[in-house]
């Protein structure tokens, strides 16, 4: 077994511009200005010399003092669950506002799981990133507690615990779950089903604290029965549902913890056949379909991702850039509500 | 400012057992036994000192002599567009295999566009992955021509150049084309409309190599007017709907070069008040629905994501443990056709 493939550029020592001039055969003036684009360097000569300077791994101004820095000019951006739309979207958004602001980002994943999420920040540290952010898991503390104490700058987005001081952003989980319910009692609806995210899920707390702020609003009773949990990965709906239809609950509404659970709601009682919006009116939470083109228009609320990702790494680049004075500070973007198809007056029906 | 900030674990000096043993005021021996989780040191005692280890950022043999030898268990997968849930469904399957063989991997993001690619590459480089899953973009062959030249193992997935020696696992792109467009003429549809990626993408061409056959094996003619390319990213689709339909092209059924297409044409078509499968038939490719409920069944081709993934890290790690002789091989991975609820008899119009 050859172990060639394993040579790698040798990224610690850099080829430097004399280099670059001695196999180009150009002076080292030349071999510069033509890798600063001058004008006075012929087009053939630049792409020329910046190609062999390429492929020779030459690391410019830049890019060398951040390696004397300990810089990387890179964010890791540690998320729940790639395979939802919605952490793709995010991801996108993160990564174009990253950009605009110099630094490159890559995404782990954690399944959700605390173990990978434990495993994705140490793979983090020892890529040298200069700042992490993170949808923690919440399983427990623990792995939040160890990233602050590795000294590493970081912010949580999405999702936070209450008794830790590290900053994160937030969509306004509270205000989404009001606008979403209070959306629901508008059309009429009074006996609302809420398929809710586990509890140890700070985002679950907000949304359910909304829900039953607009319900007790309208002057109507809080149920317990009609509030329930679902697994806020994979398709652990179907249980539920089959559930609630046997229970022979009476609920005209479904308000949905995310849109990947409103479409999966959907999707079951589609099979049970039950139709939305003619016997359930439903709504979600992620407004997925900002990029995610479909032939319906699914109800739902915007945690405004755009705006959440450039707080987020705005906020991210001033902790690692000494801005310790920020590391506890919290900011909360507003939702707002996207009506669509899946909402329908109740007294209609 | 401070710089406190940027203070990290120094990795290149990781703690040793001996630290450890001085740290807690256990022995070496009890360390290294309650690291290894062995039976005689008690459960209060391992949590104490494998949270102290964890803390100094202690690295085990099995970590420590991939230090030595230059290896880091990571892998980079660069991907088109993480905001297409294919991708994200590809990646989550890439990183399961990856675990099960003992690497973690991270995902950067192209959107598609040869500079990002560059920047990806090179951004792995950096972080000294010992391997790269790409699906290239190919606006050109120069980025991977980069990449075979720095000697970095690698395998192209989903995508691929004919002329360069590198290794690839591909979807069969010209037997999926087959079975969606034979799946539409088995159902009486004969002047099919195909909404097919760009030309440079090796997926577009395969696909369109099985629309063609499939129509020519049941005798029916190619209209090139029927054949339309769409951009692969974003919501290029309304303009193409709009030109077709204005142009009053006969067509009884769409073959979309994704399920993302499918689902942006679907929208399209609704908001000019036509139907899906009423008006016209649709399969798409990919299967997102593999992973993403919706409340219906769009018509498709899988990849076979599991299995593409699975090739594709085995081989990259053939080719990580110096097996060159398959740097070259490349892999396909048959589809399968997923009838859906999208895809009408003609007749029965």
């Amino acid at each position: 077994m050859s172990k060639q493939n394993f040579i790698k550029r040798p990224l610690r020592q850099p080829a430097t511009l004399k280099d670059i001039a001695r196999i180009t055969g150009y002076s080292v003036n030349t071999v510069s200005r033509a890798l600063r684009d001058k004008k006075d360097i012929s087009a053939e000569t630049k792409e020329k010399i910046k190609k062999i300077s390429l492929d020779m791994g030459y690391i410019n101004n830049a890019q060398a003092s951040s390696l004397r820095l300990g810089h990387t000019n890179t964010i890791a951006v540690i998320l729940g669950d790639i395979s939802n739309p919605y952490f793709g979207i995010q991801m996108k958004e993160i990564e174009n506002r990253a950009r605009e602001q110099g630094y490159s980002s890559f995404l782990i994943n954690t399944n959700e799981n605390t173990e990978m999420e434990r495993e994705a920040i140490q793979s983090a540290l020892n890529k040298n990133v200069d700042g992490i952010l993170i949808c923690p898991s919440q399983h427990n503390e623990d792995t939040i507690r160890y990233l602050m104490e590795t000294g590493m700058p970081f912010v949580q987005i999405g999702r936070y615990f209450e008794n830790l001081e590290a900053g994160y952003v937030l969509q306004n989980d509270e205000l989404g779950g009001y606008q979403a319910v209070k959306h629901l009692i508008d059309n009429g609806h009074q006996d609302i089903l809420m398929l809710n995210g586990p509890l140890y899920v700070s985002a679950s707390r907000g949304r359910l604290a909304g829900y039953k702020r607009a319900l007790t609003e309208a002057g109507l009773p809080v149920k317990p029965e009609l509030i329930r949990e679902v697994p806020i990965i994979g398709d652990g709906c179907s249980a539920v549902i089959s559930a609630v239809l046997r229970e022979k609950l009476q609920f005209s509404a479904i308000f949905a913890f995310s849109d990947l659970i409103a479409l999966d709601v959907w999707a079951c009682l589609k099979n049970q056949g039950r139709h939305v919006p003619e016997d359930y009116s439903l709504i979600g939470f992620d407004n997925i379909q900002s990029r995610l083109a479909m032939p319906f228009r699914l109800s739902t609320v915007s945690a405004n991702e755009i705006k959440m990702a450039a707080i987020a790494i705005d906020f991210l680049i001033g902790i690692m850039k000494g801005n310790r004075g920020d590391t506890f500070h919290h900011l909360i973007v507003d939702t707002e509500l996207i009506p669509g198809e899946t909402v329908r007056p109740l007294h209609k029906k």
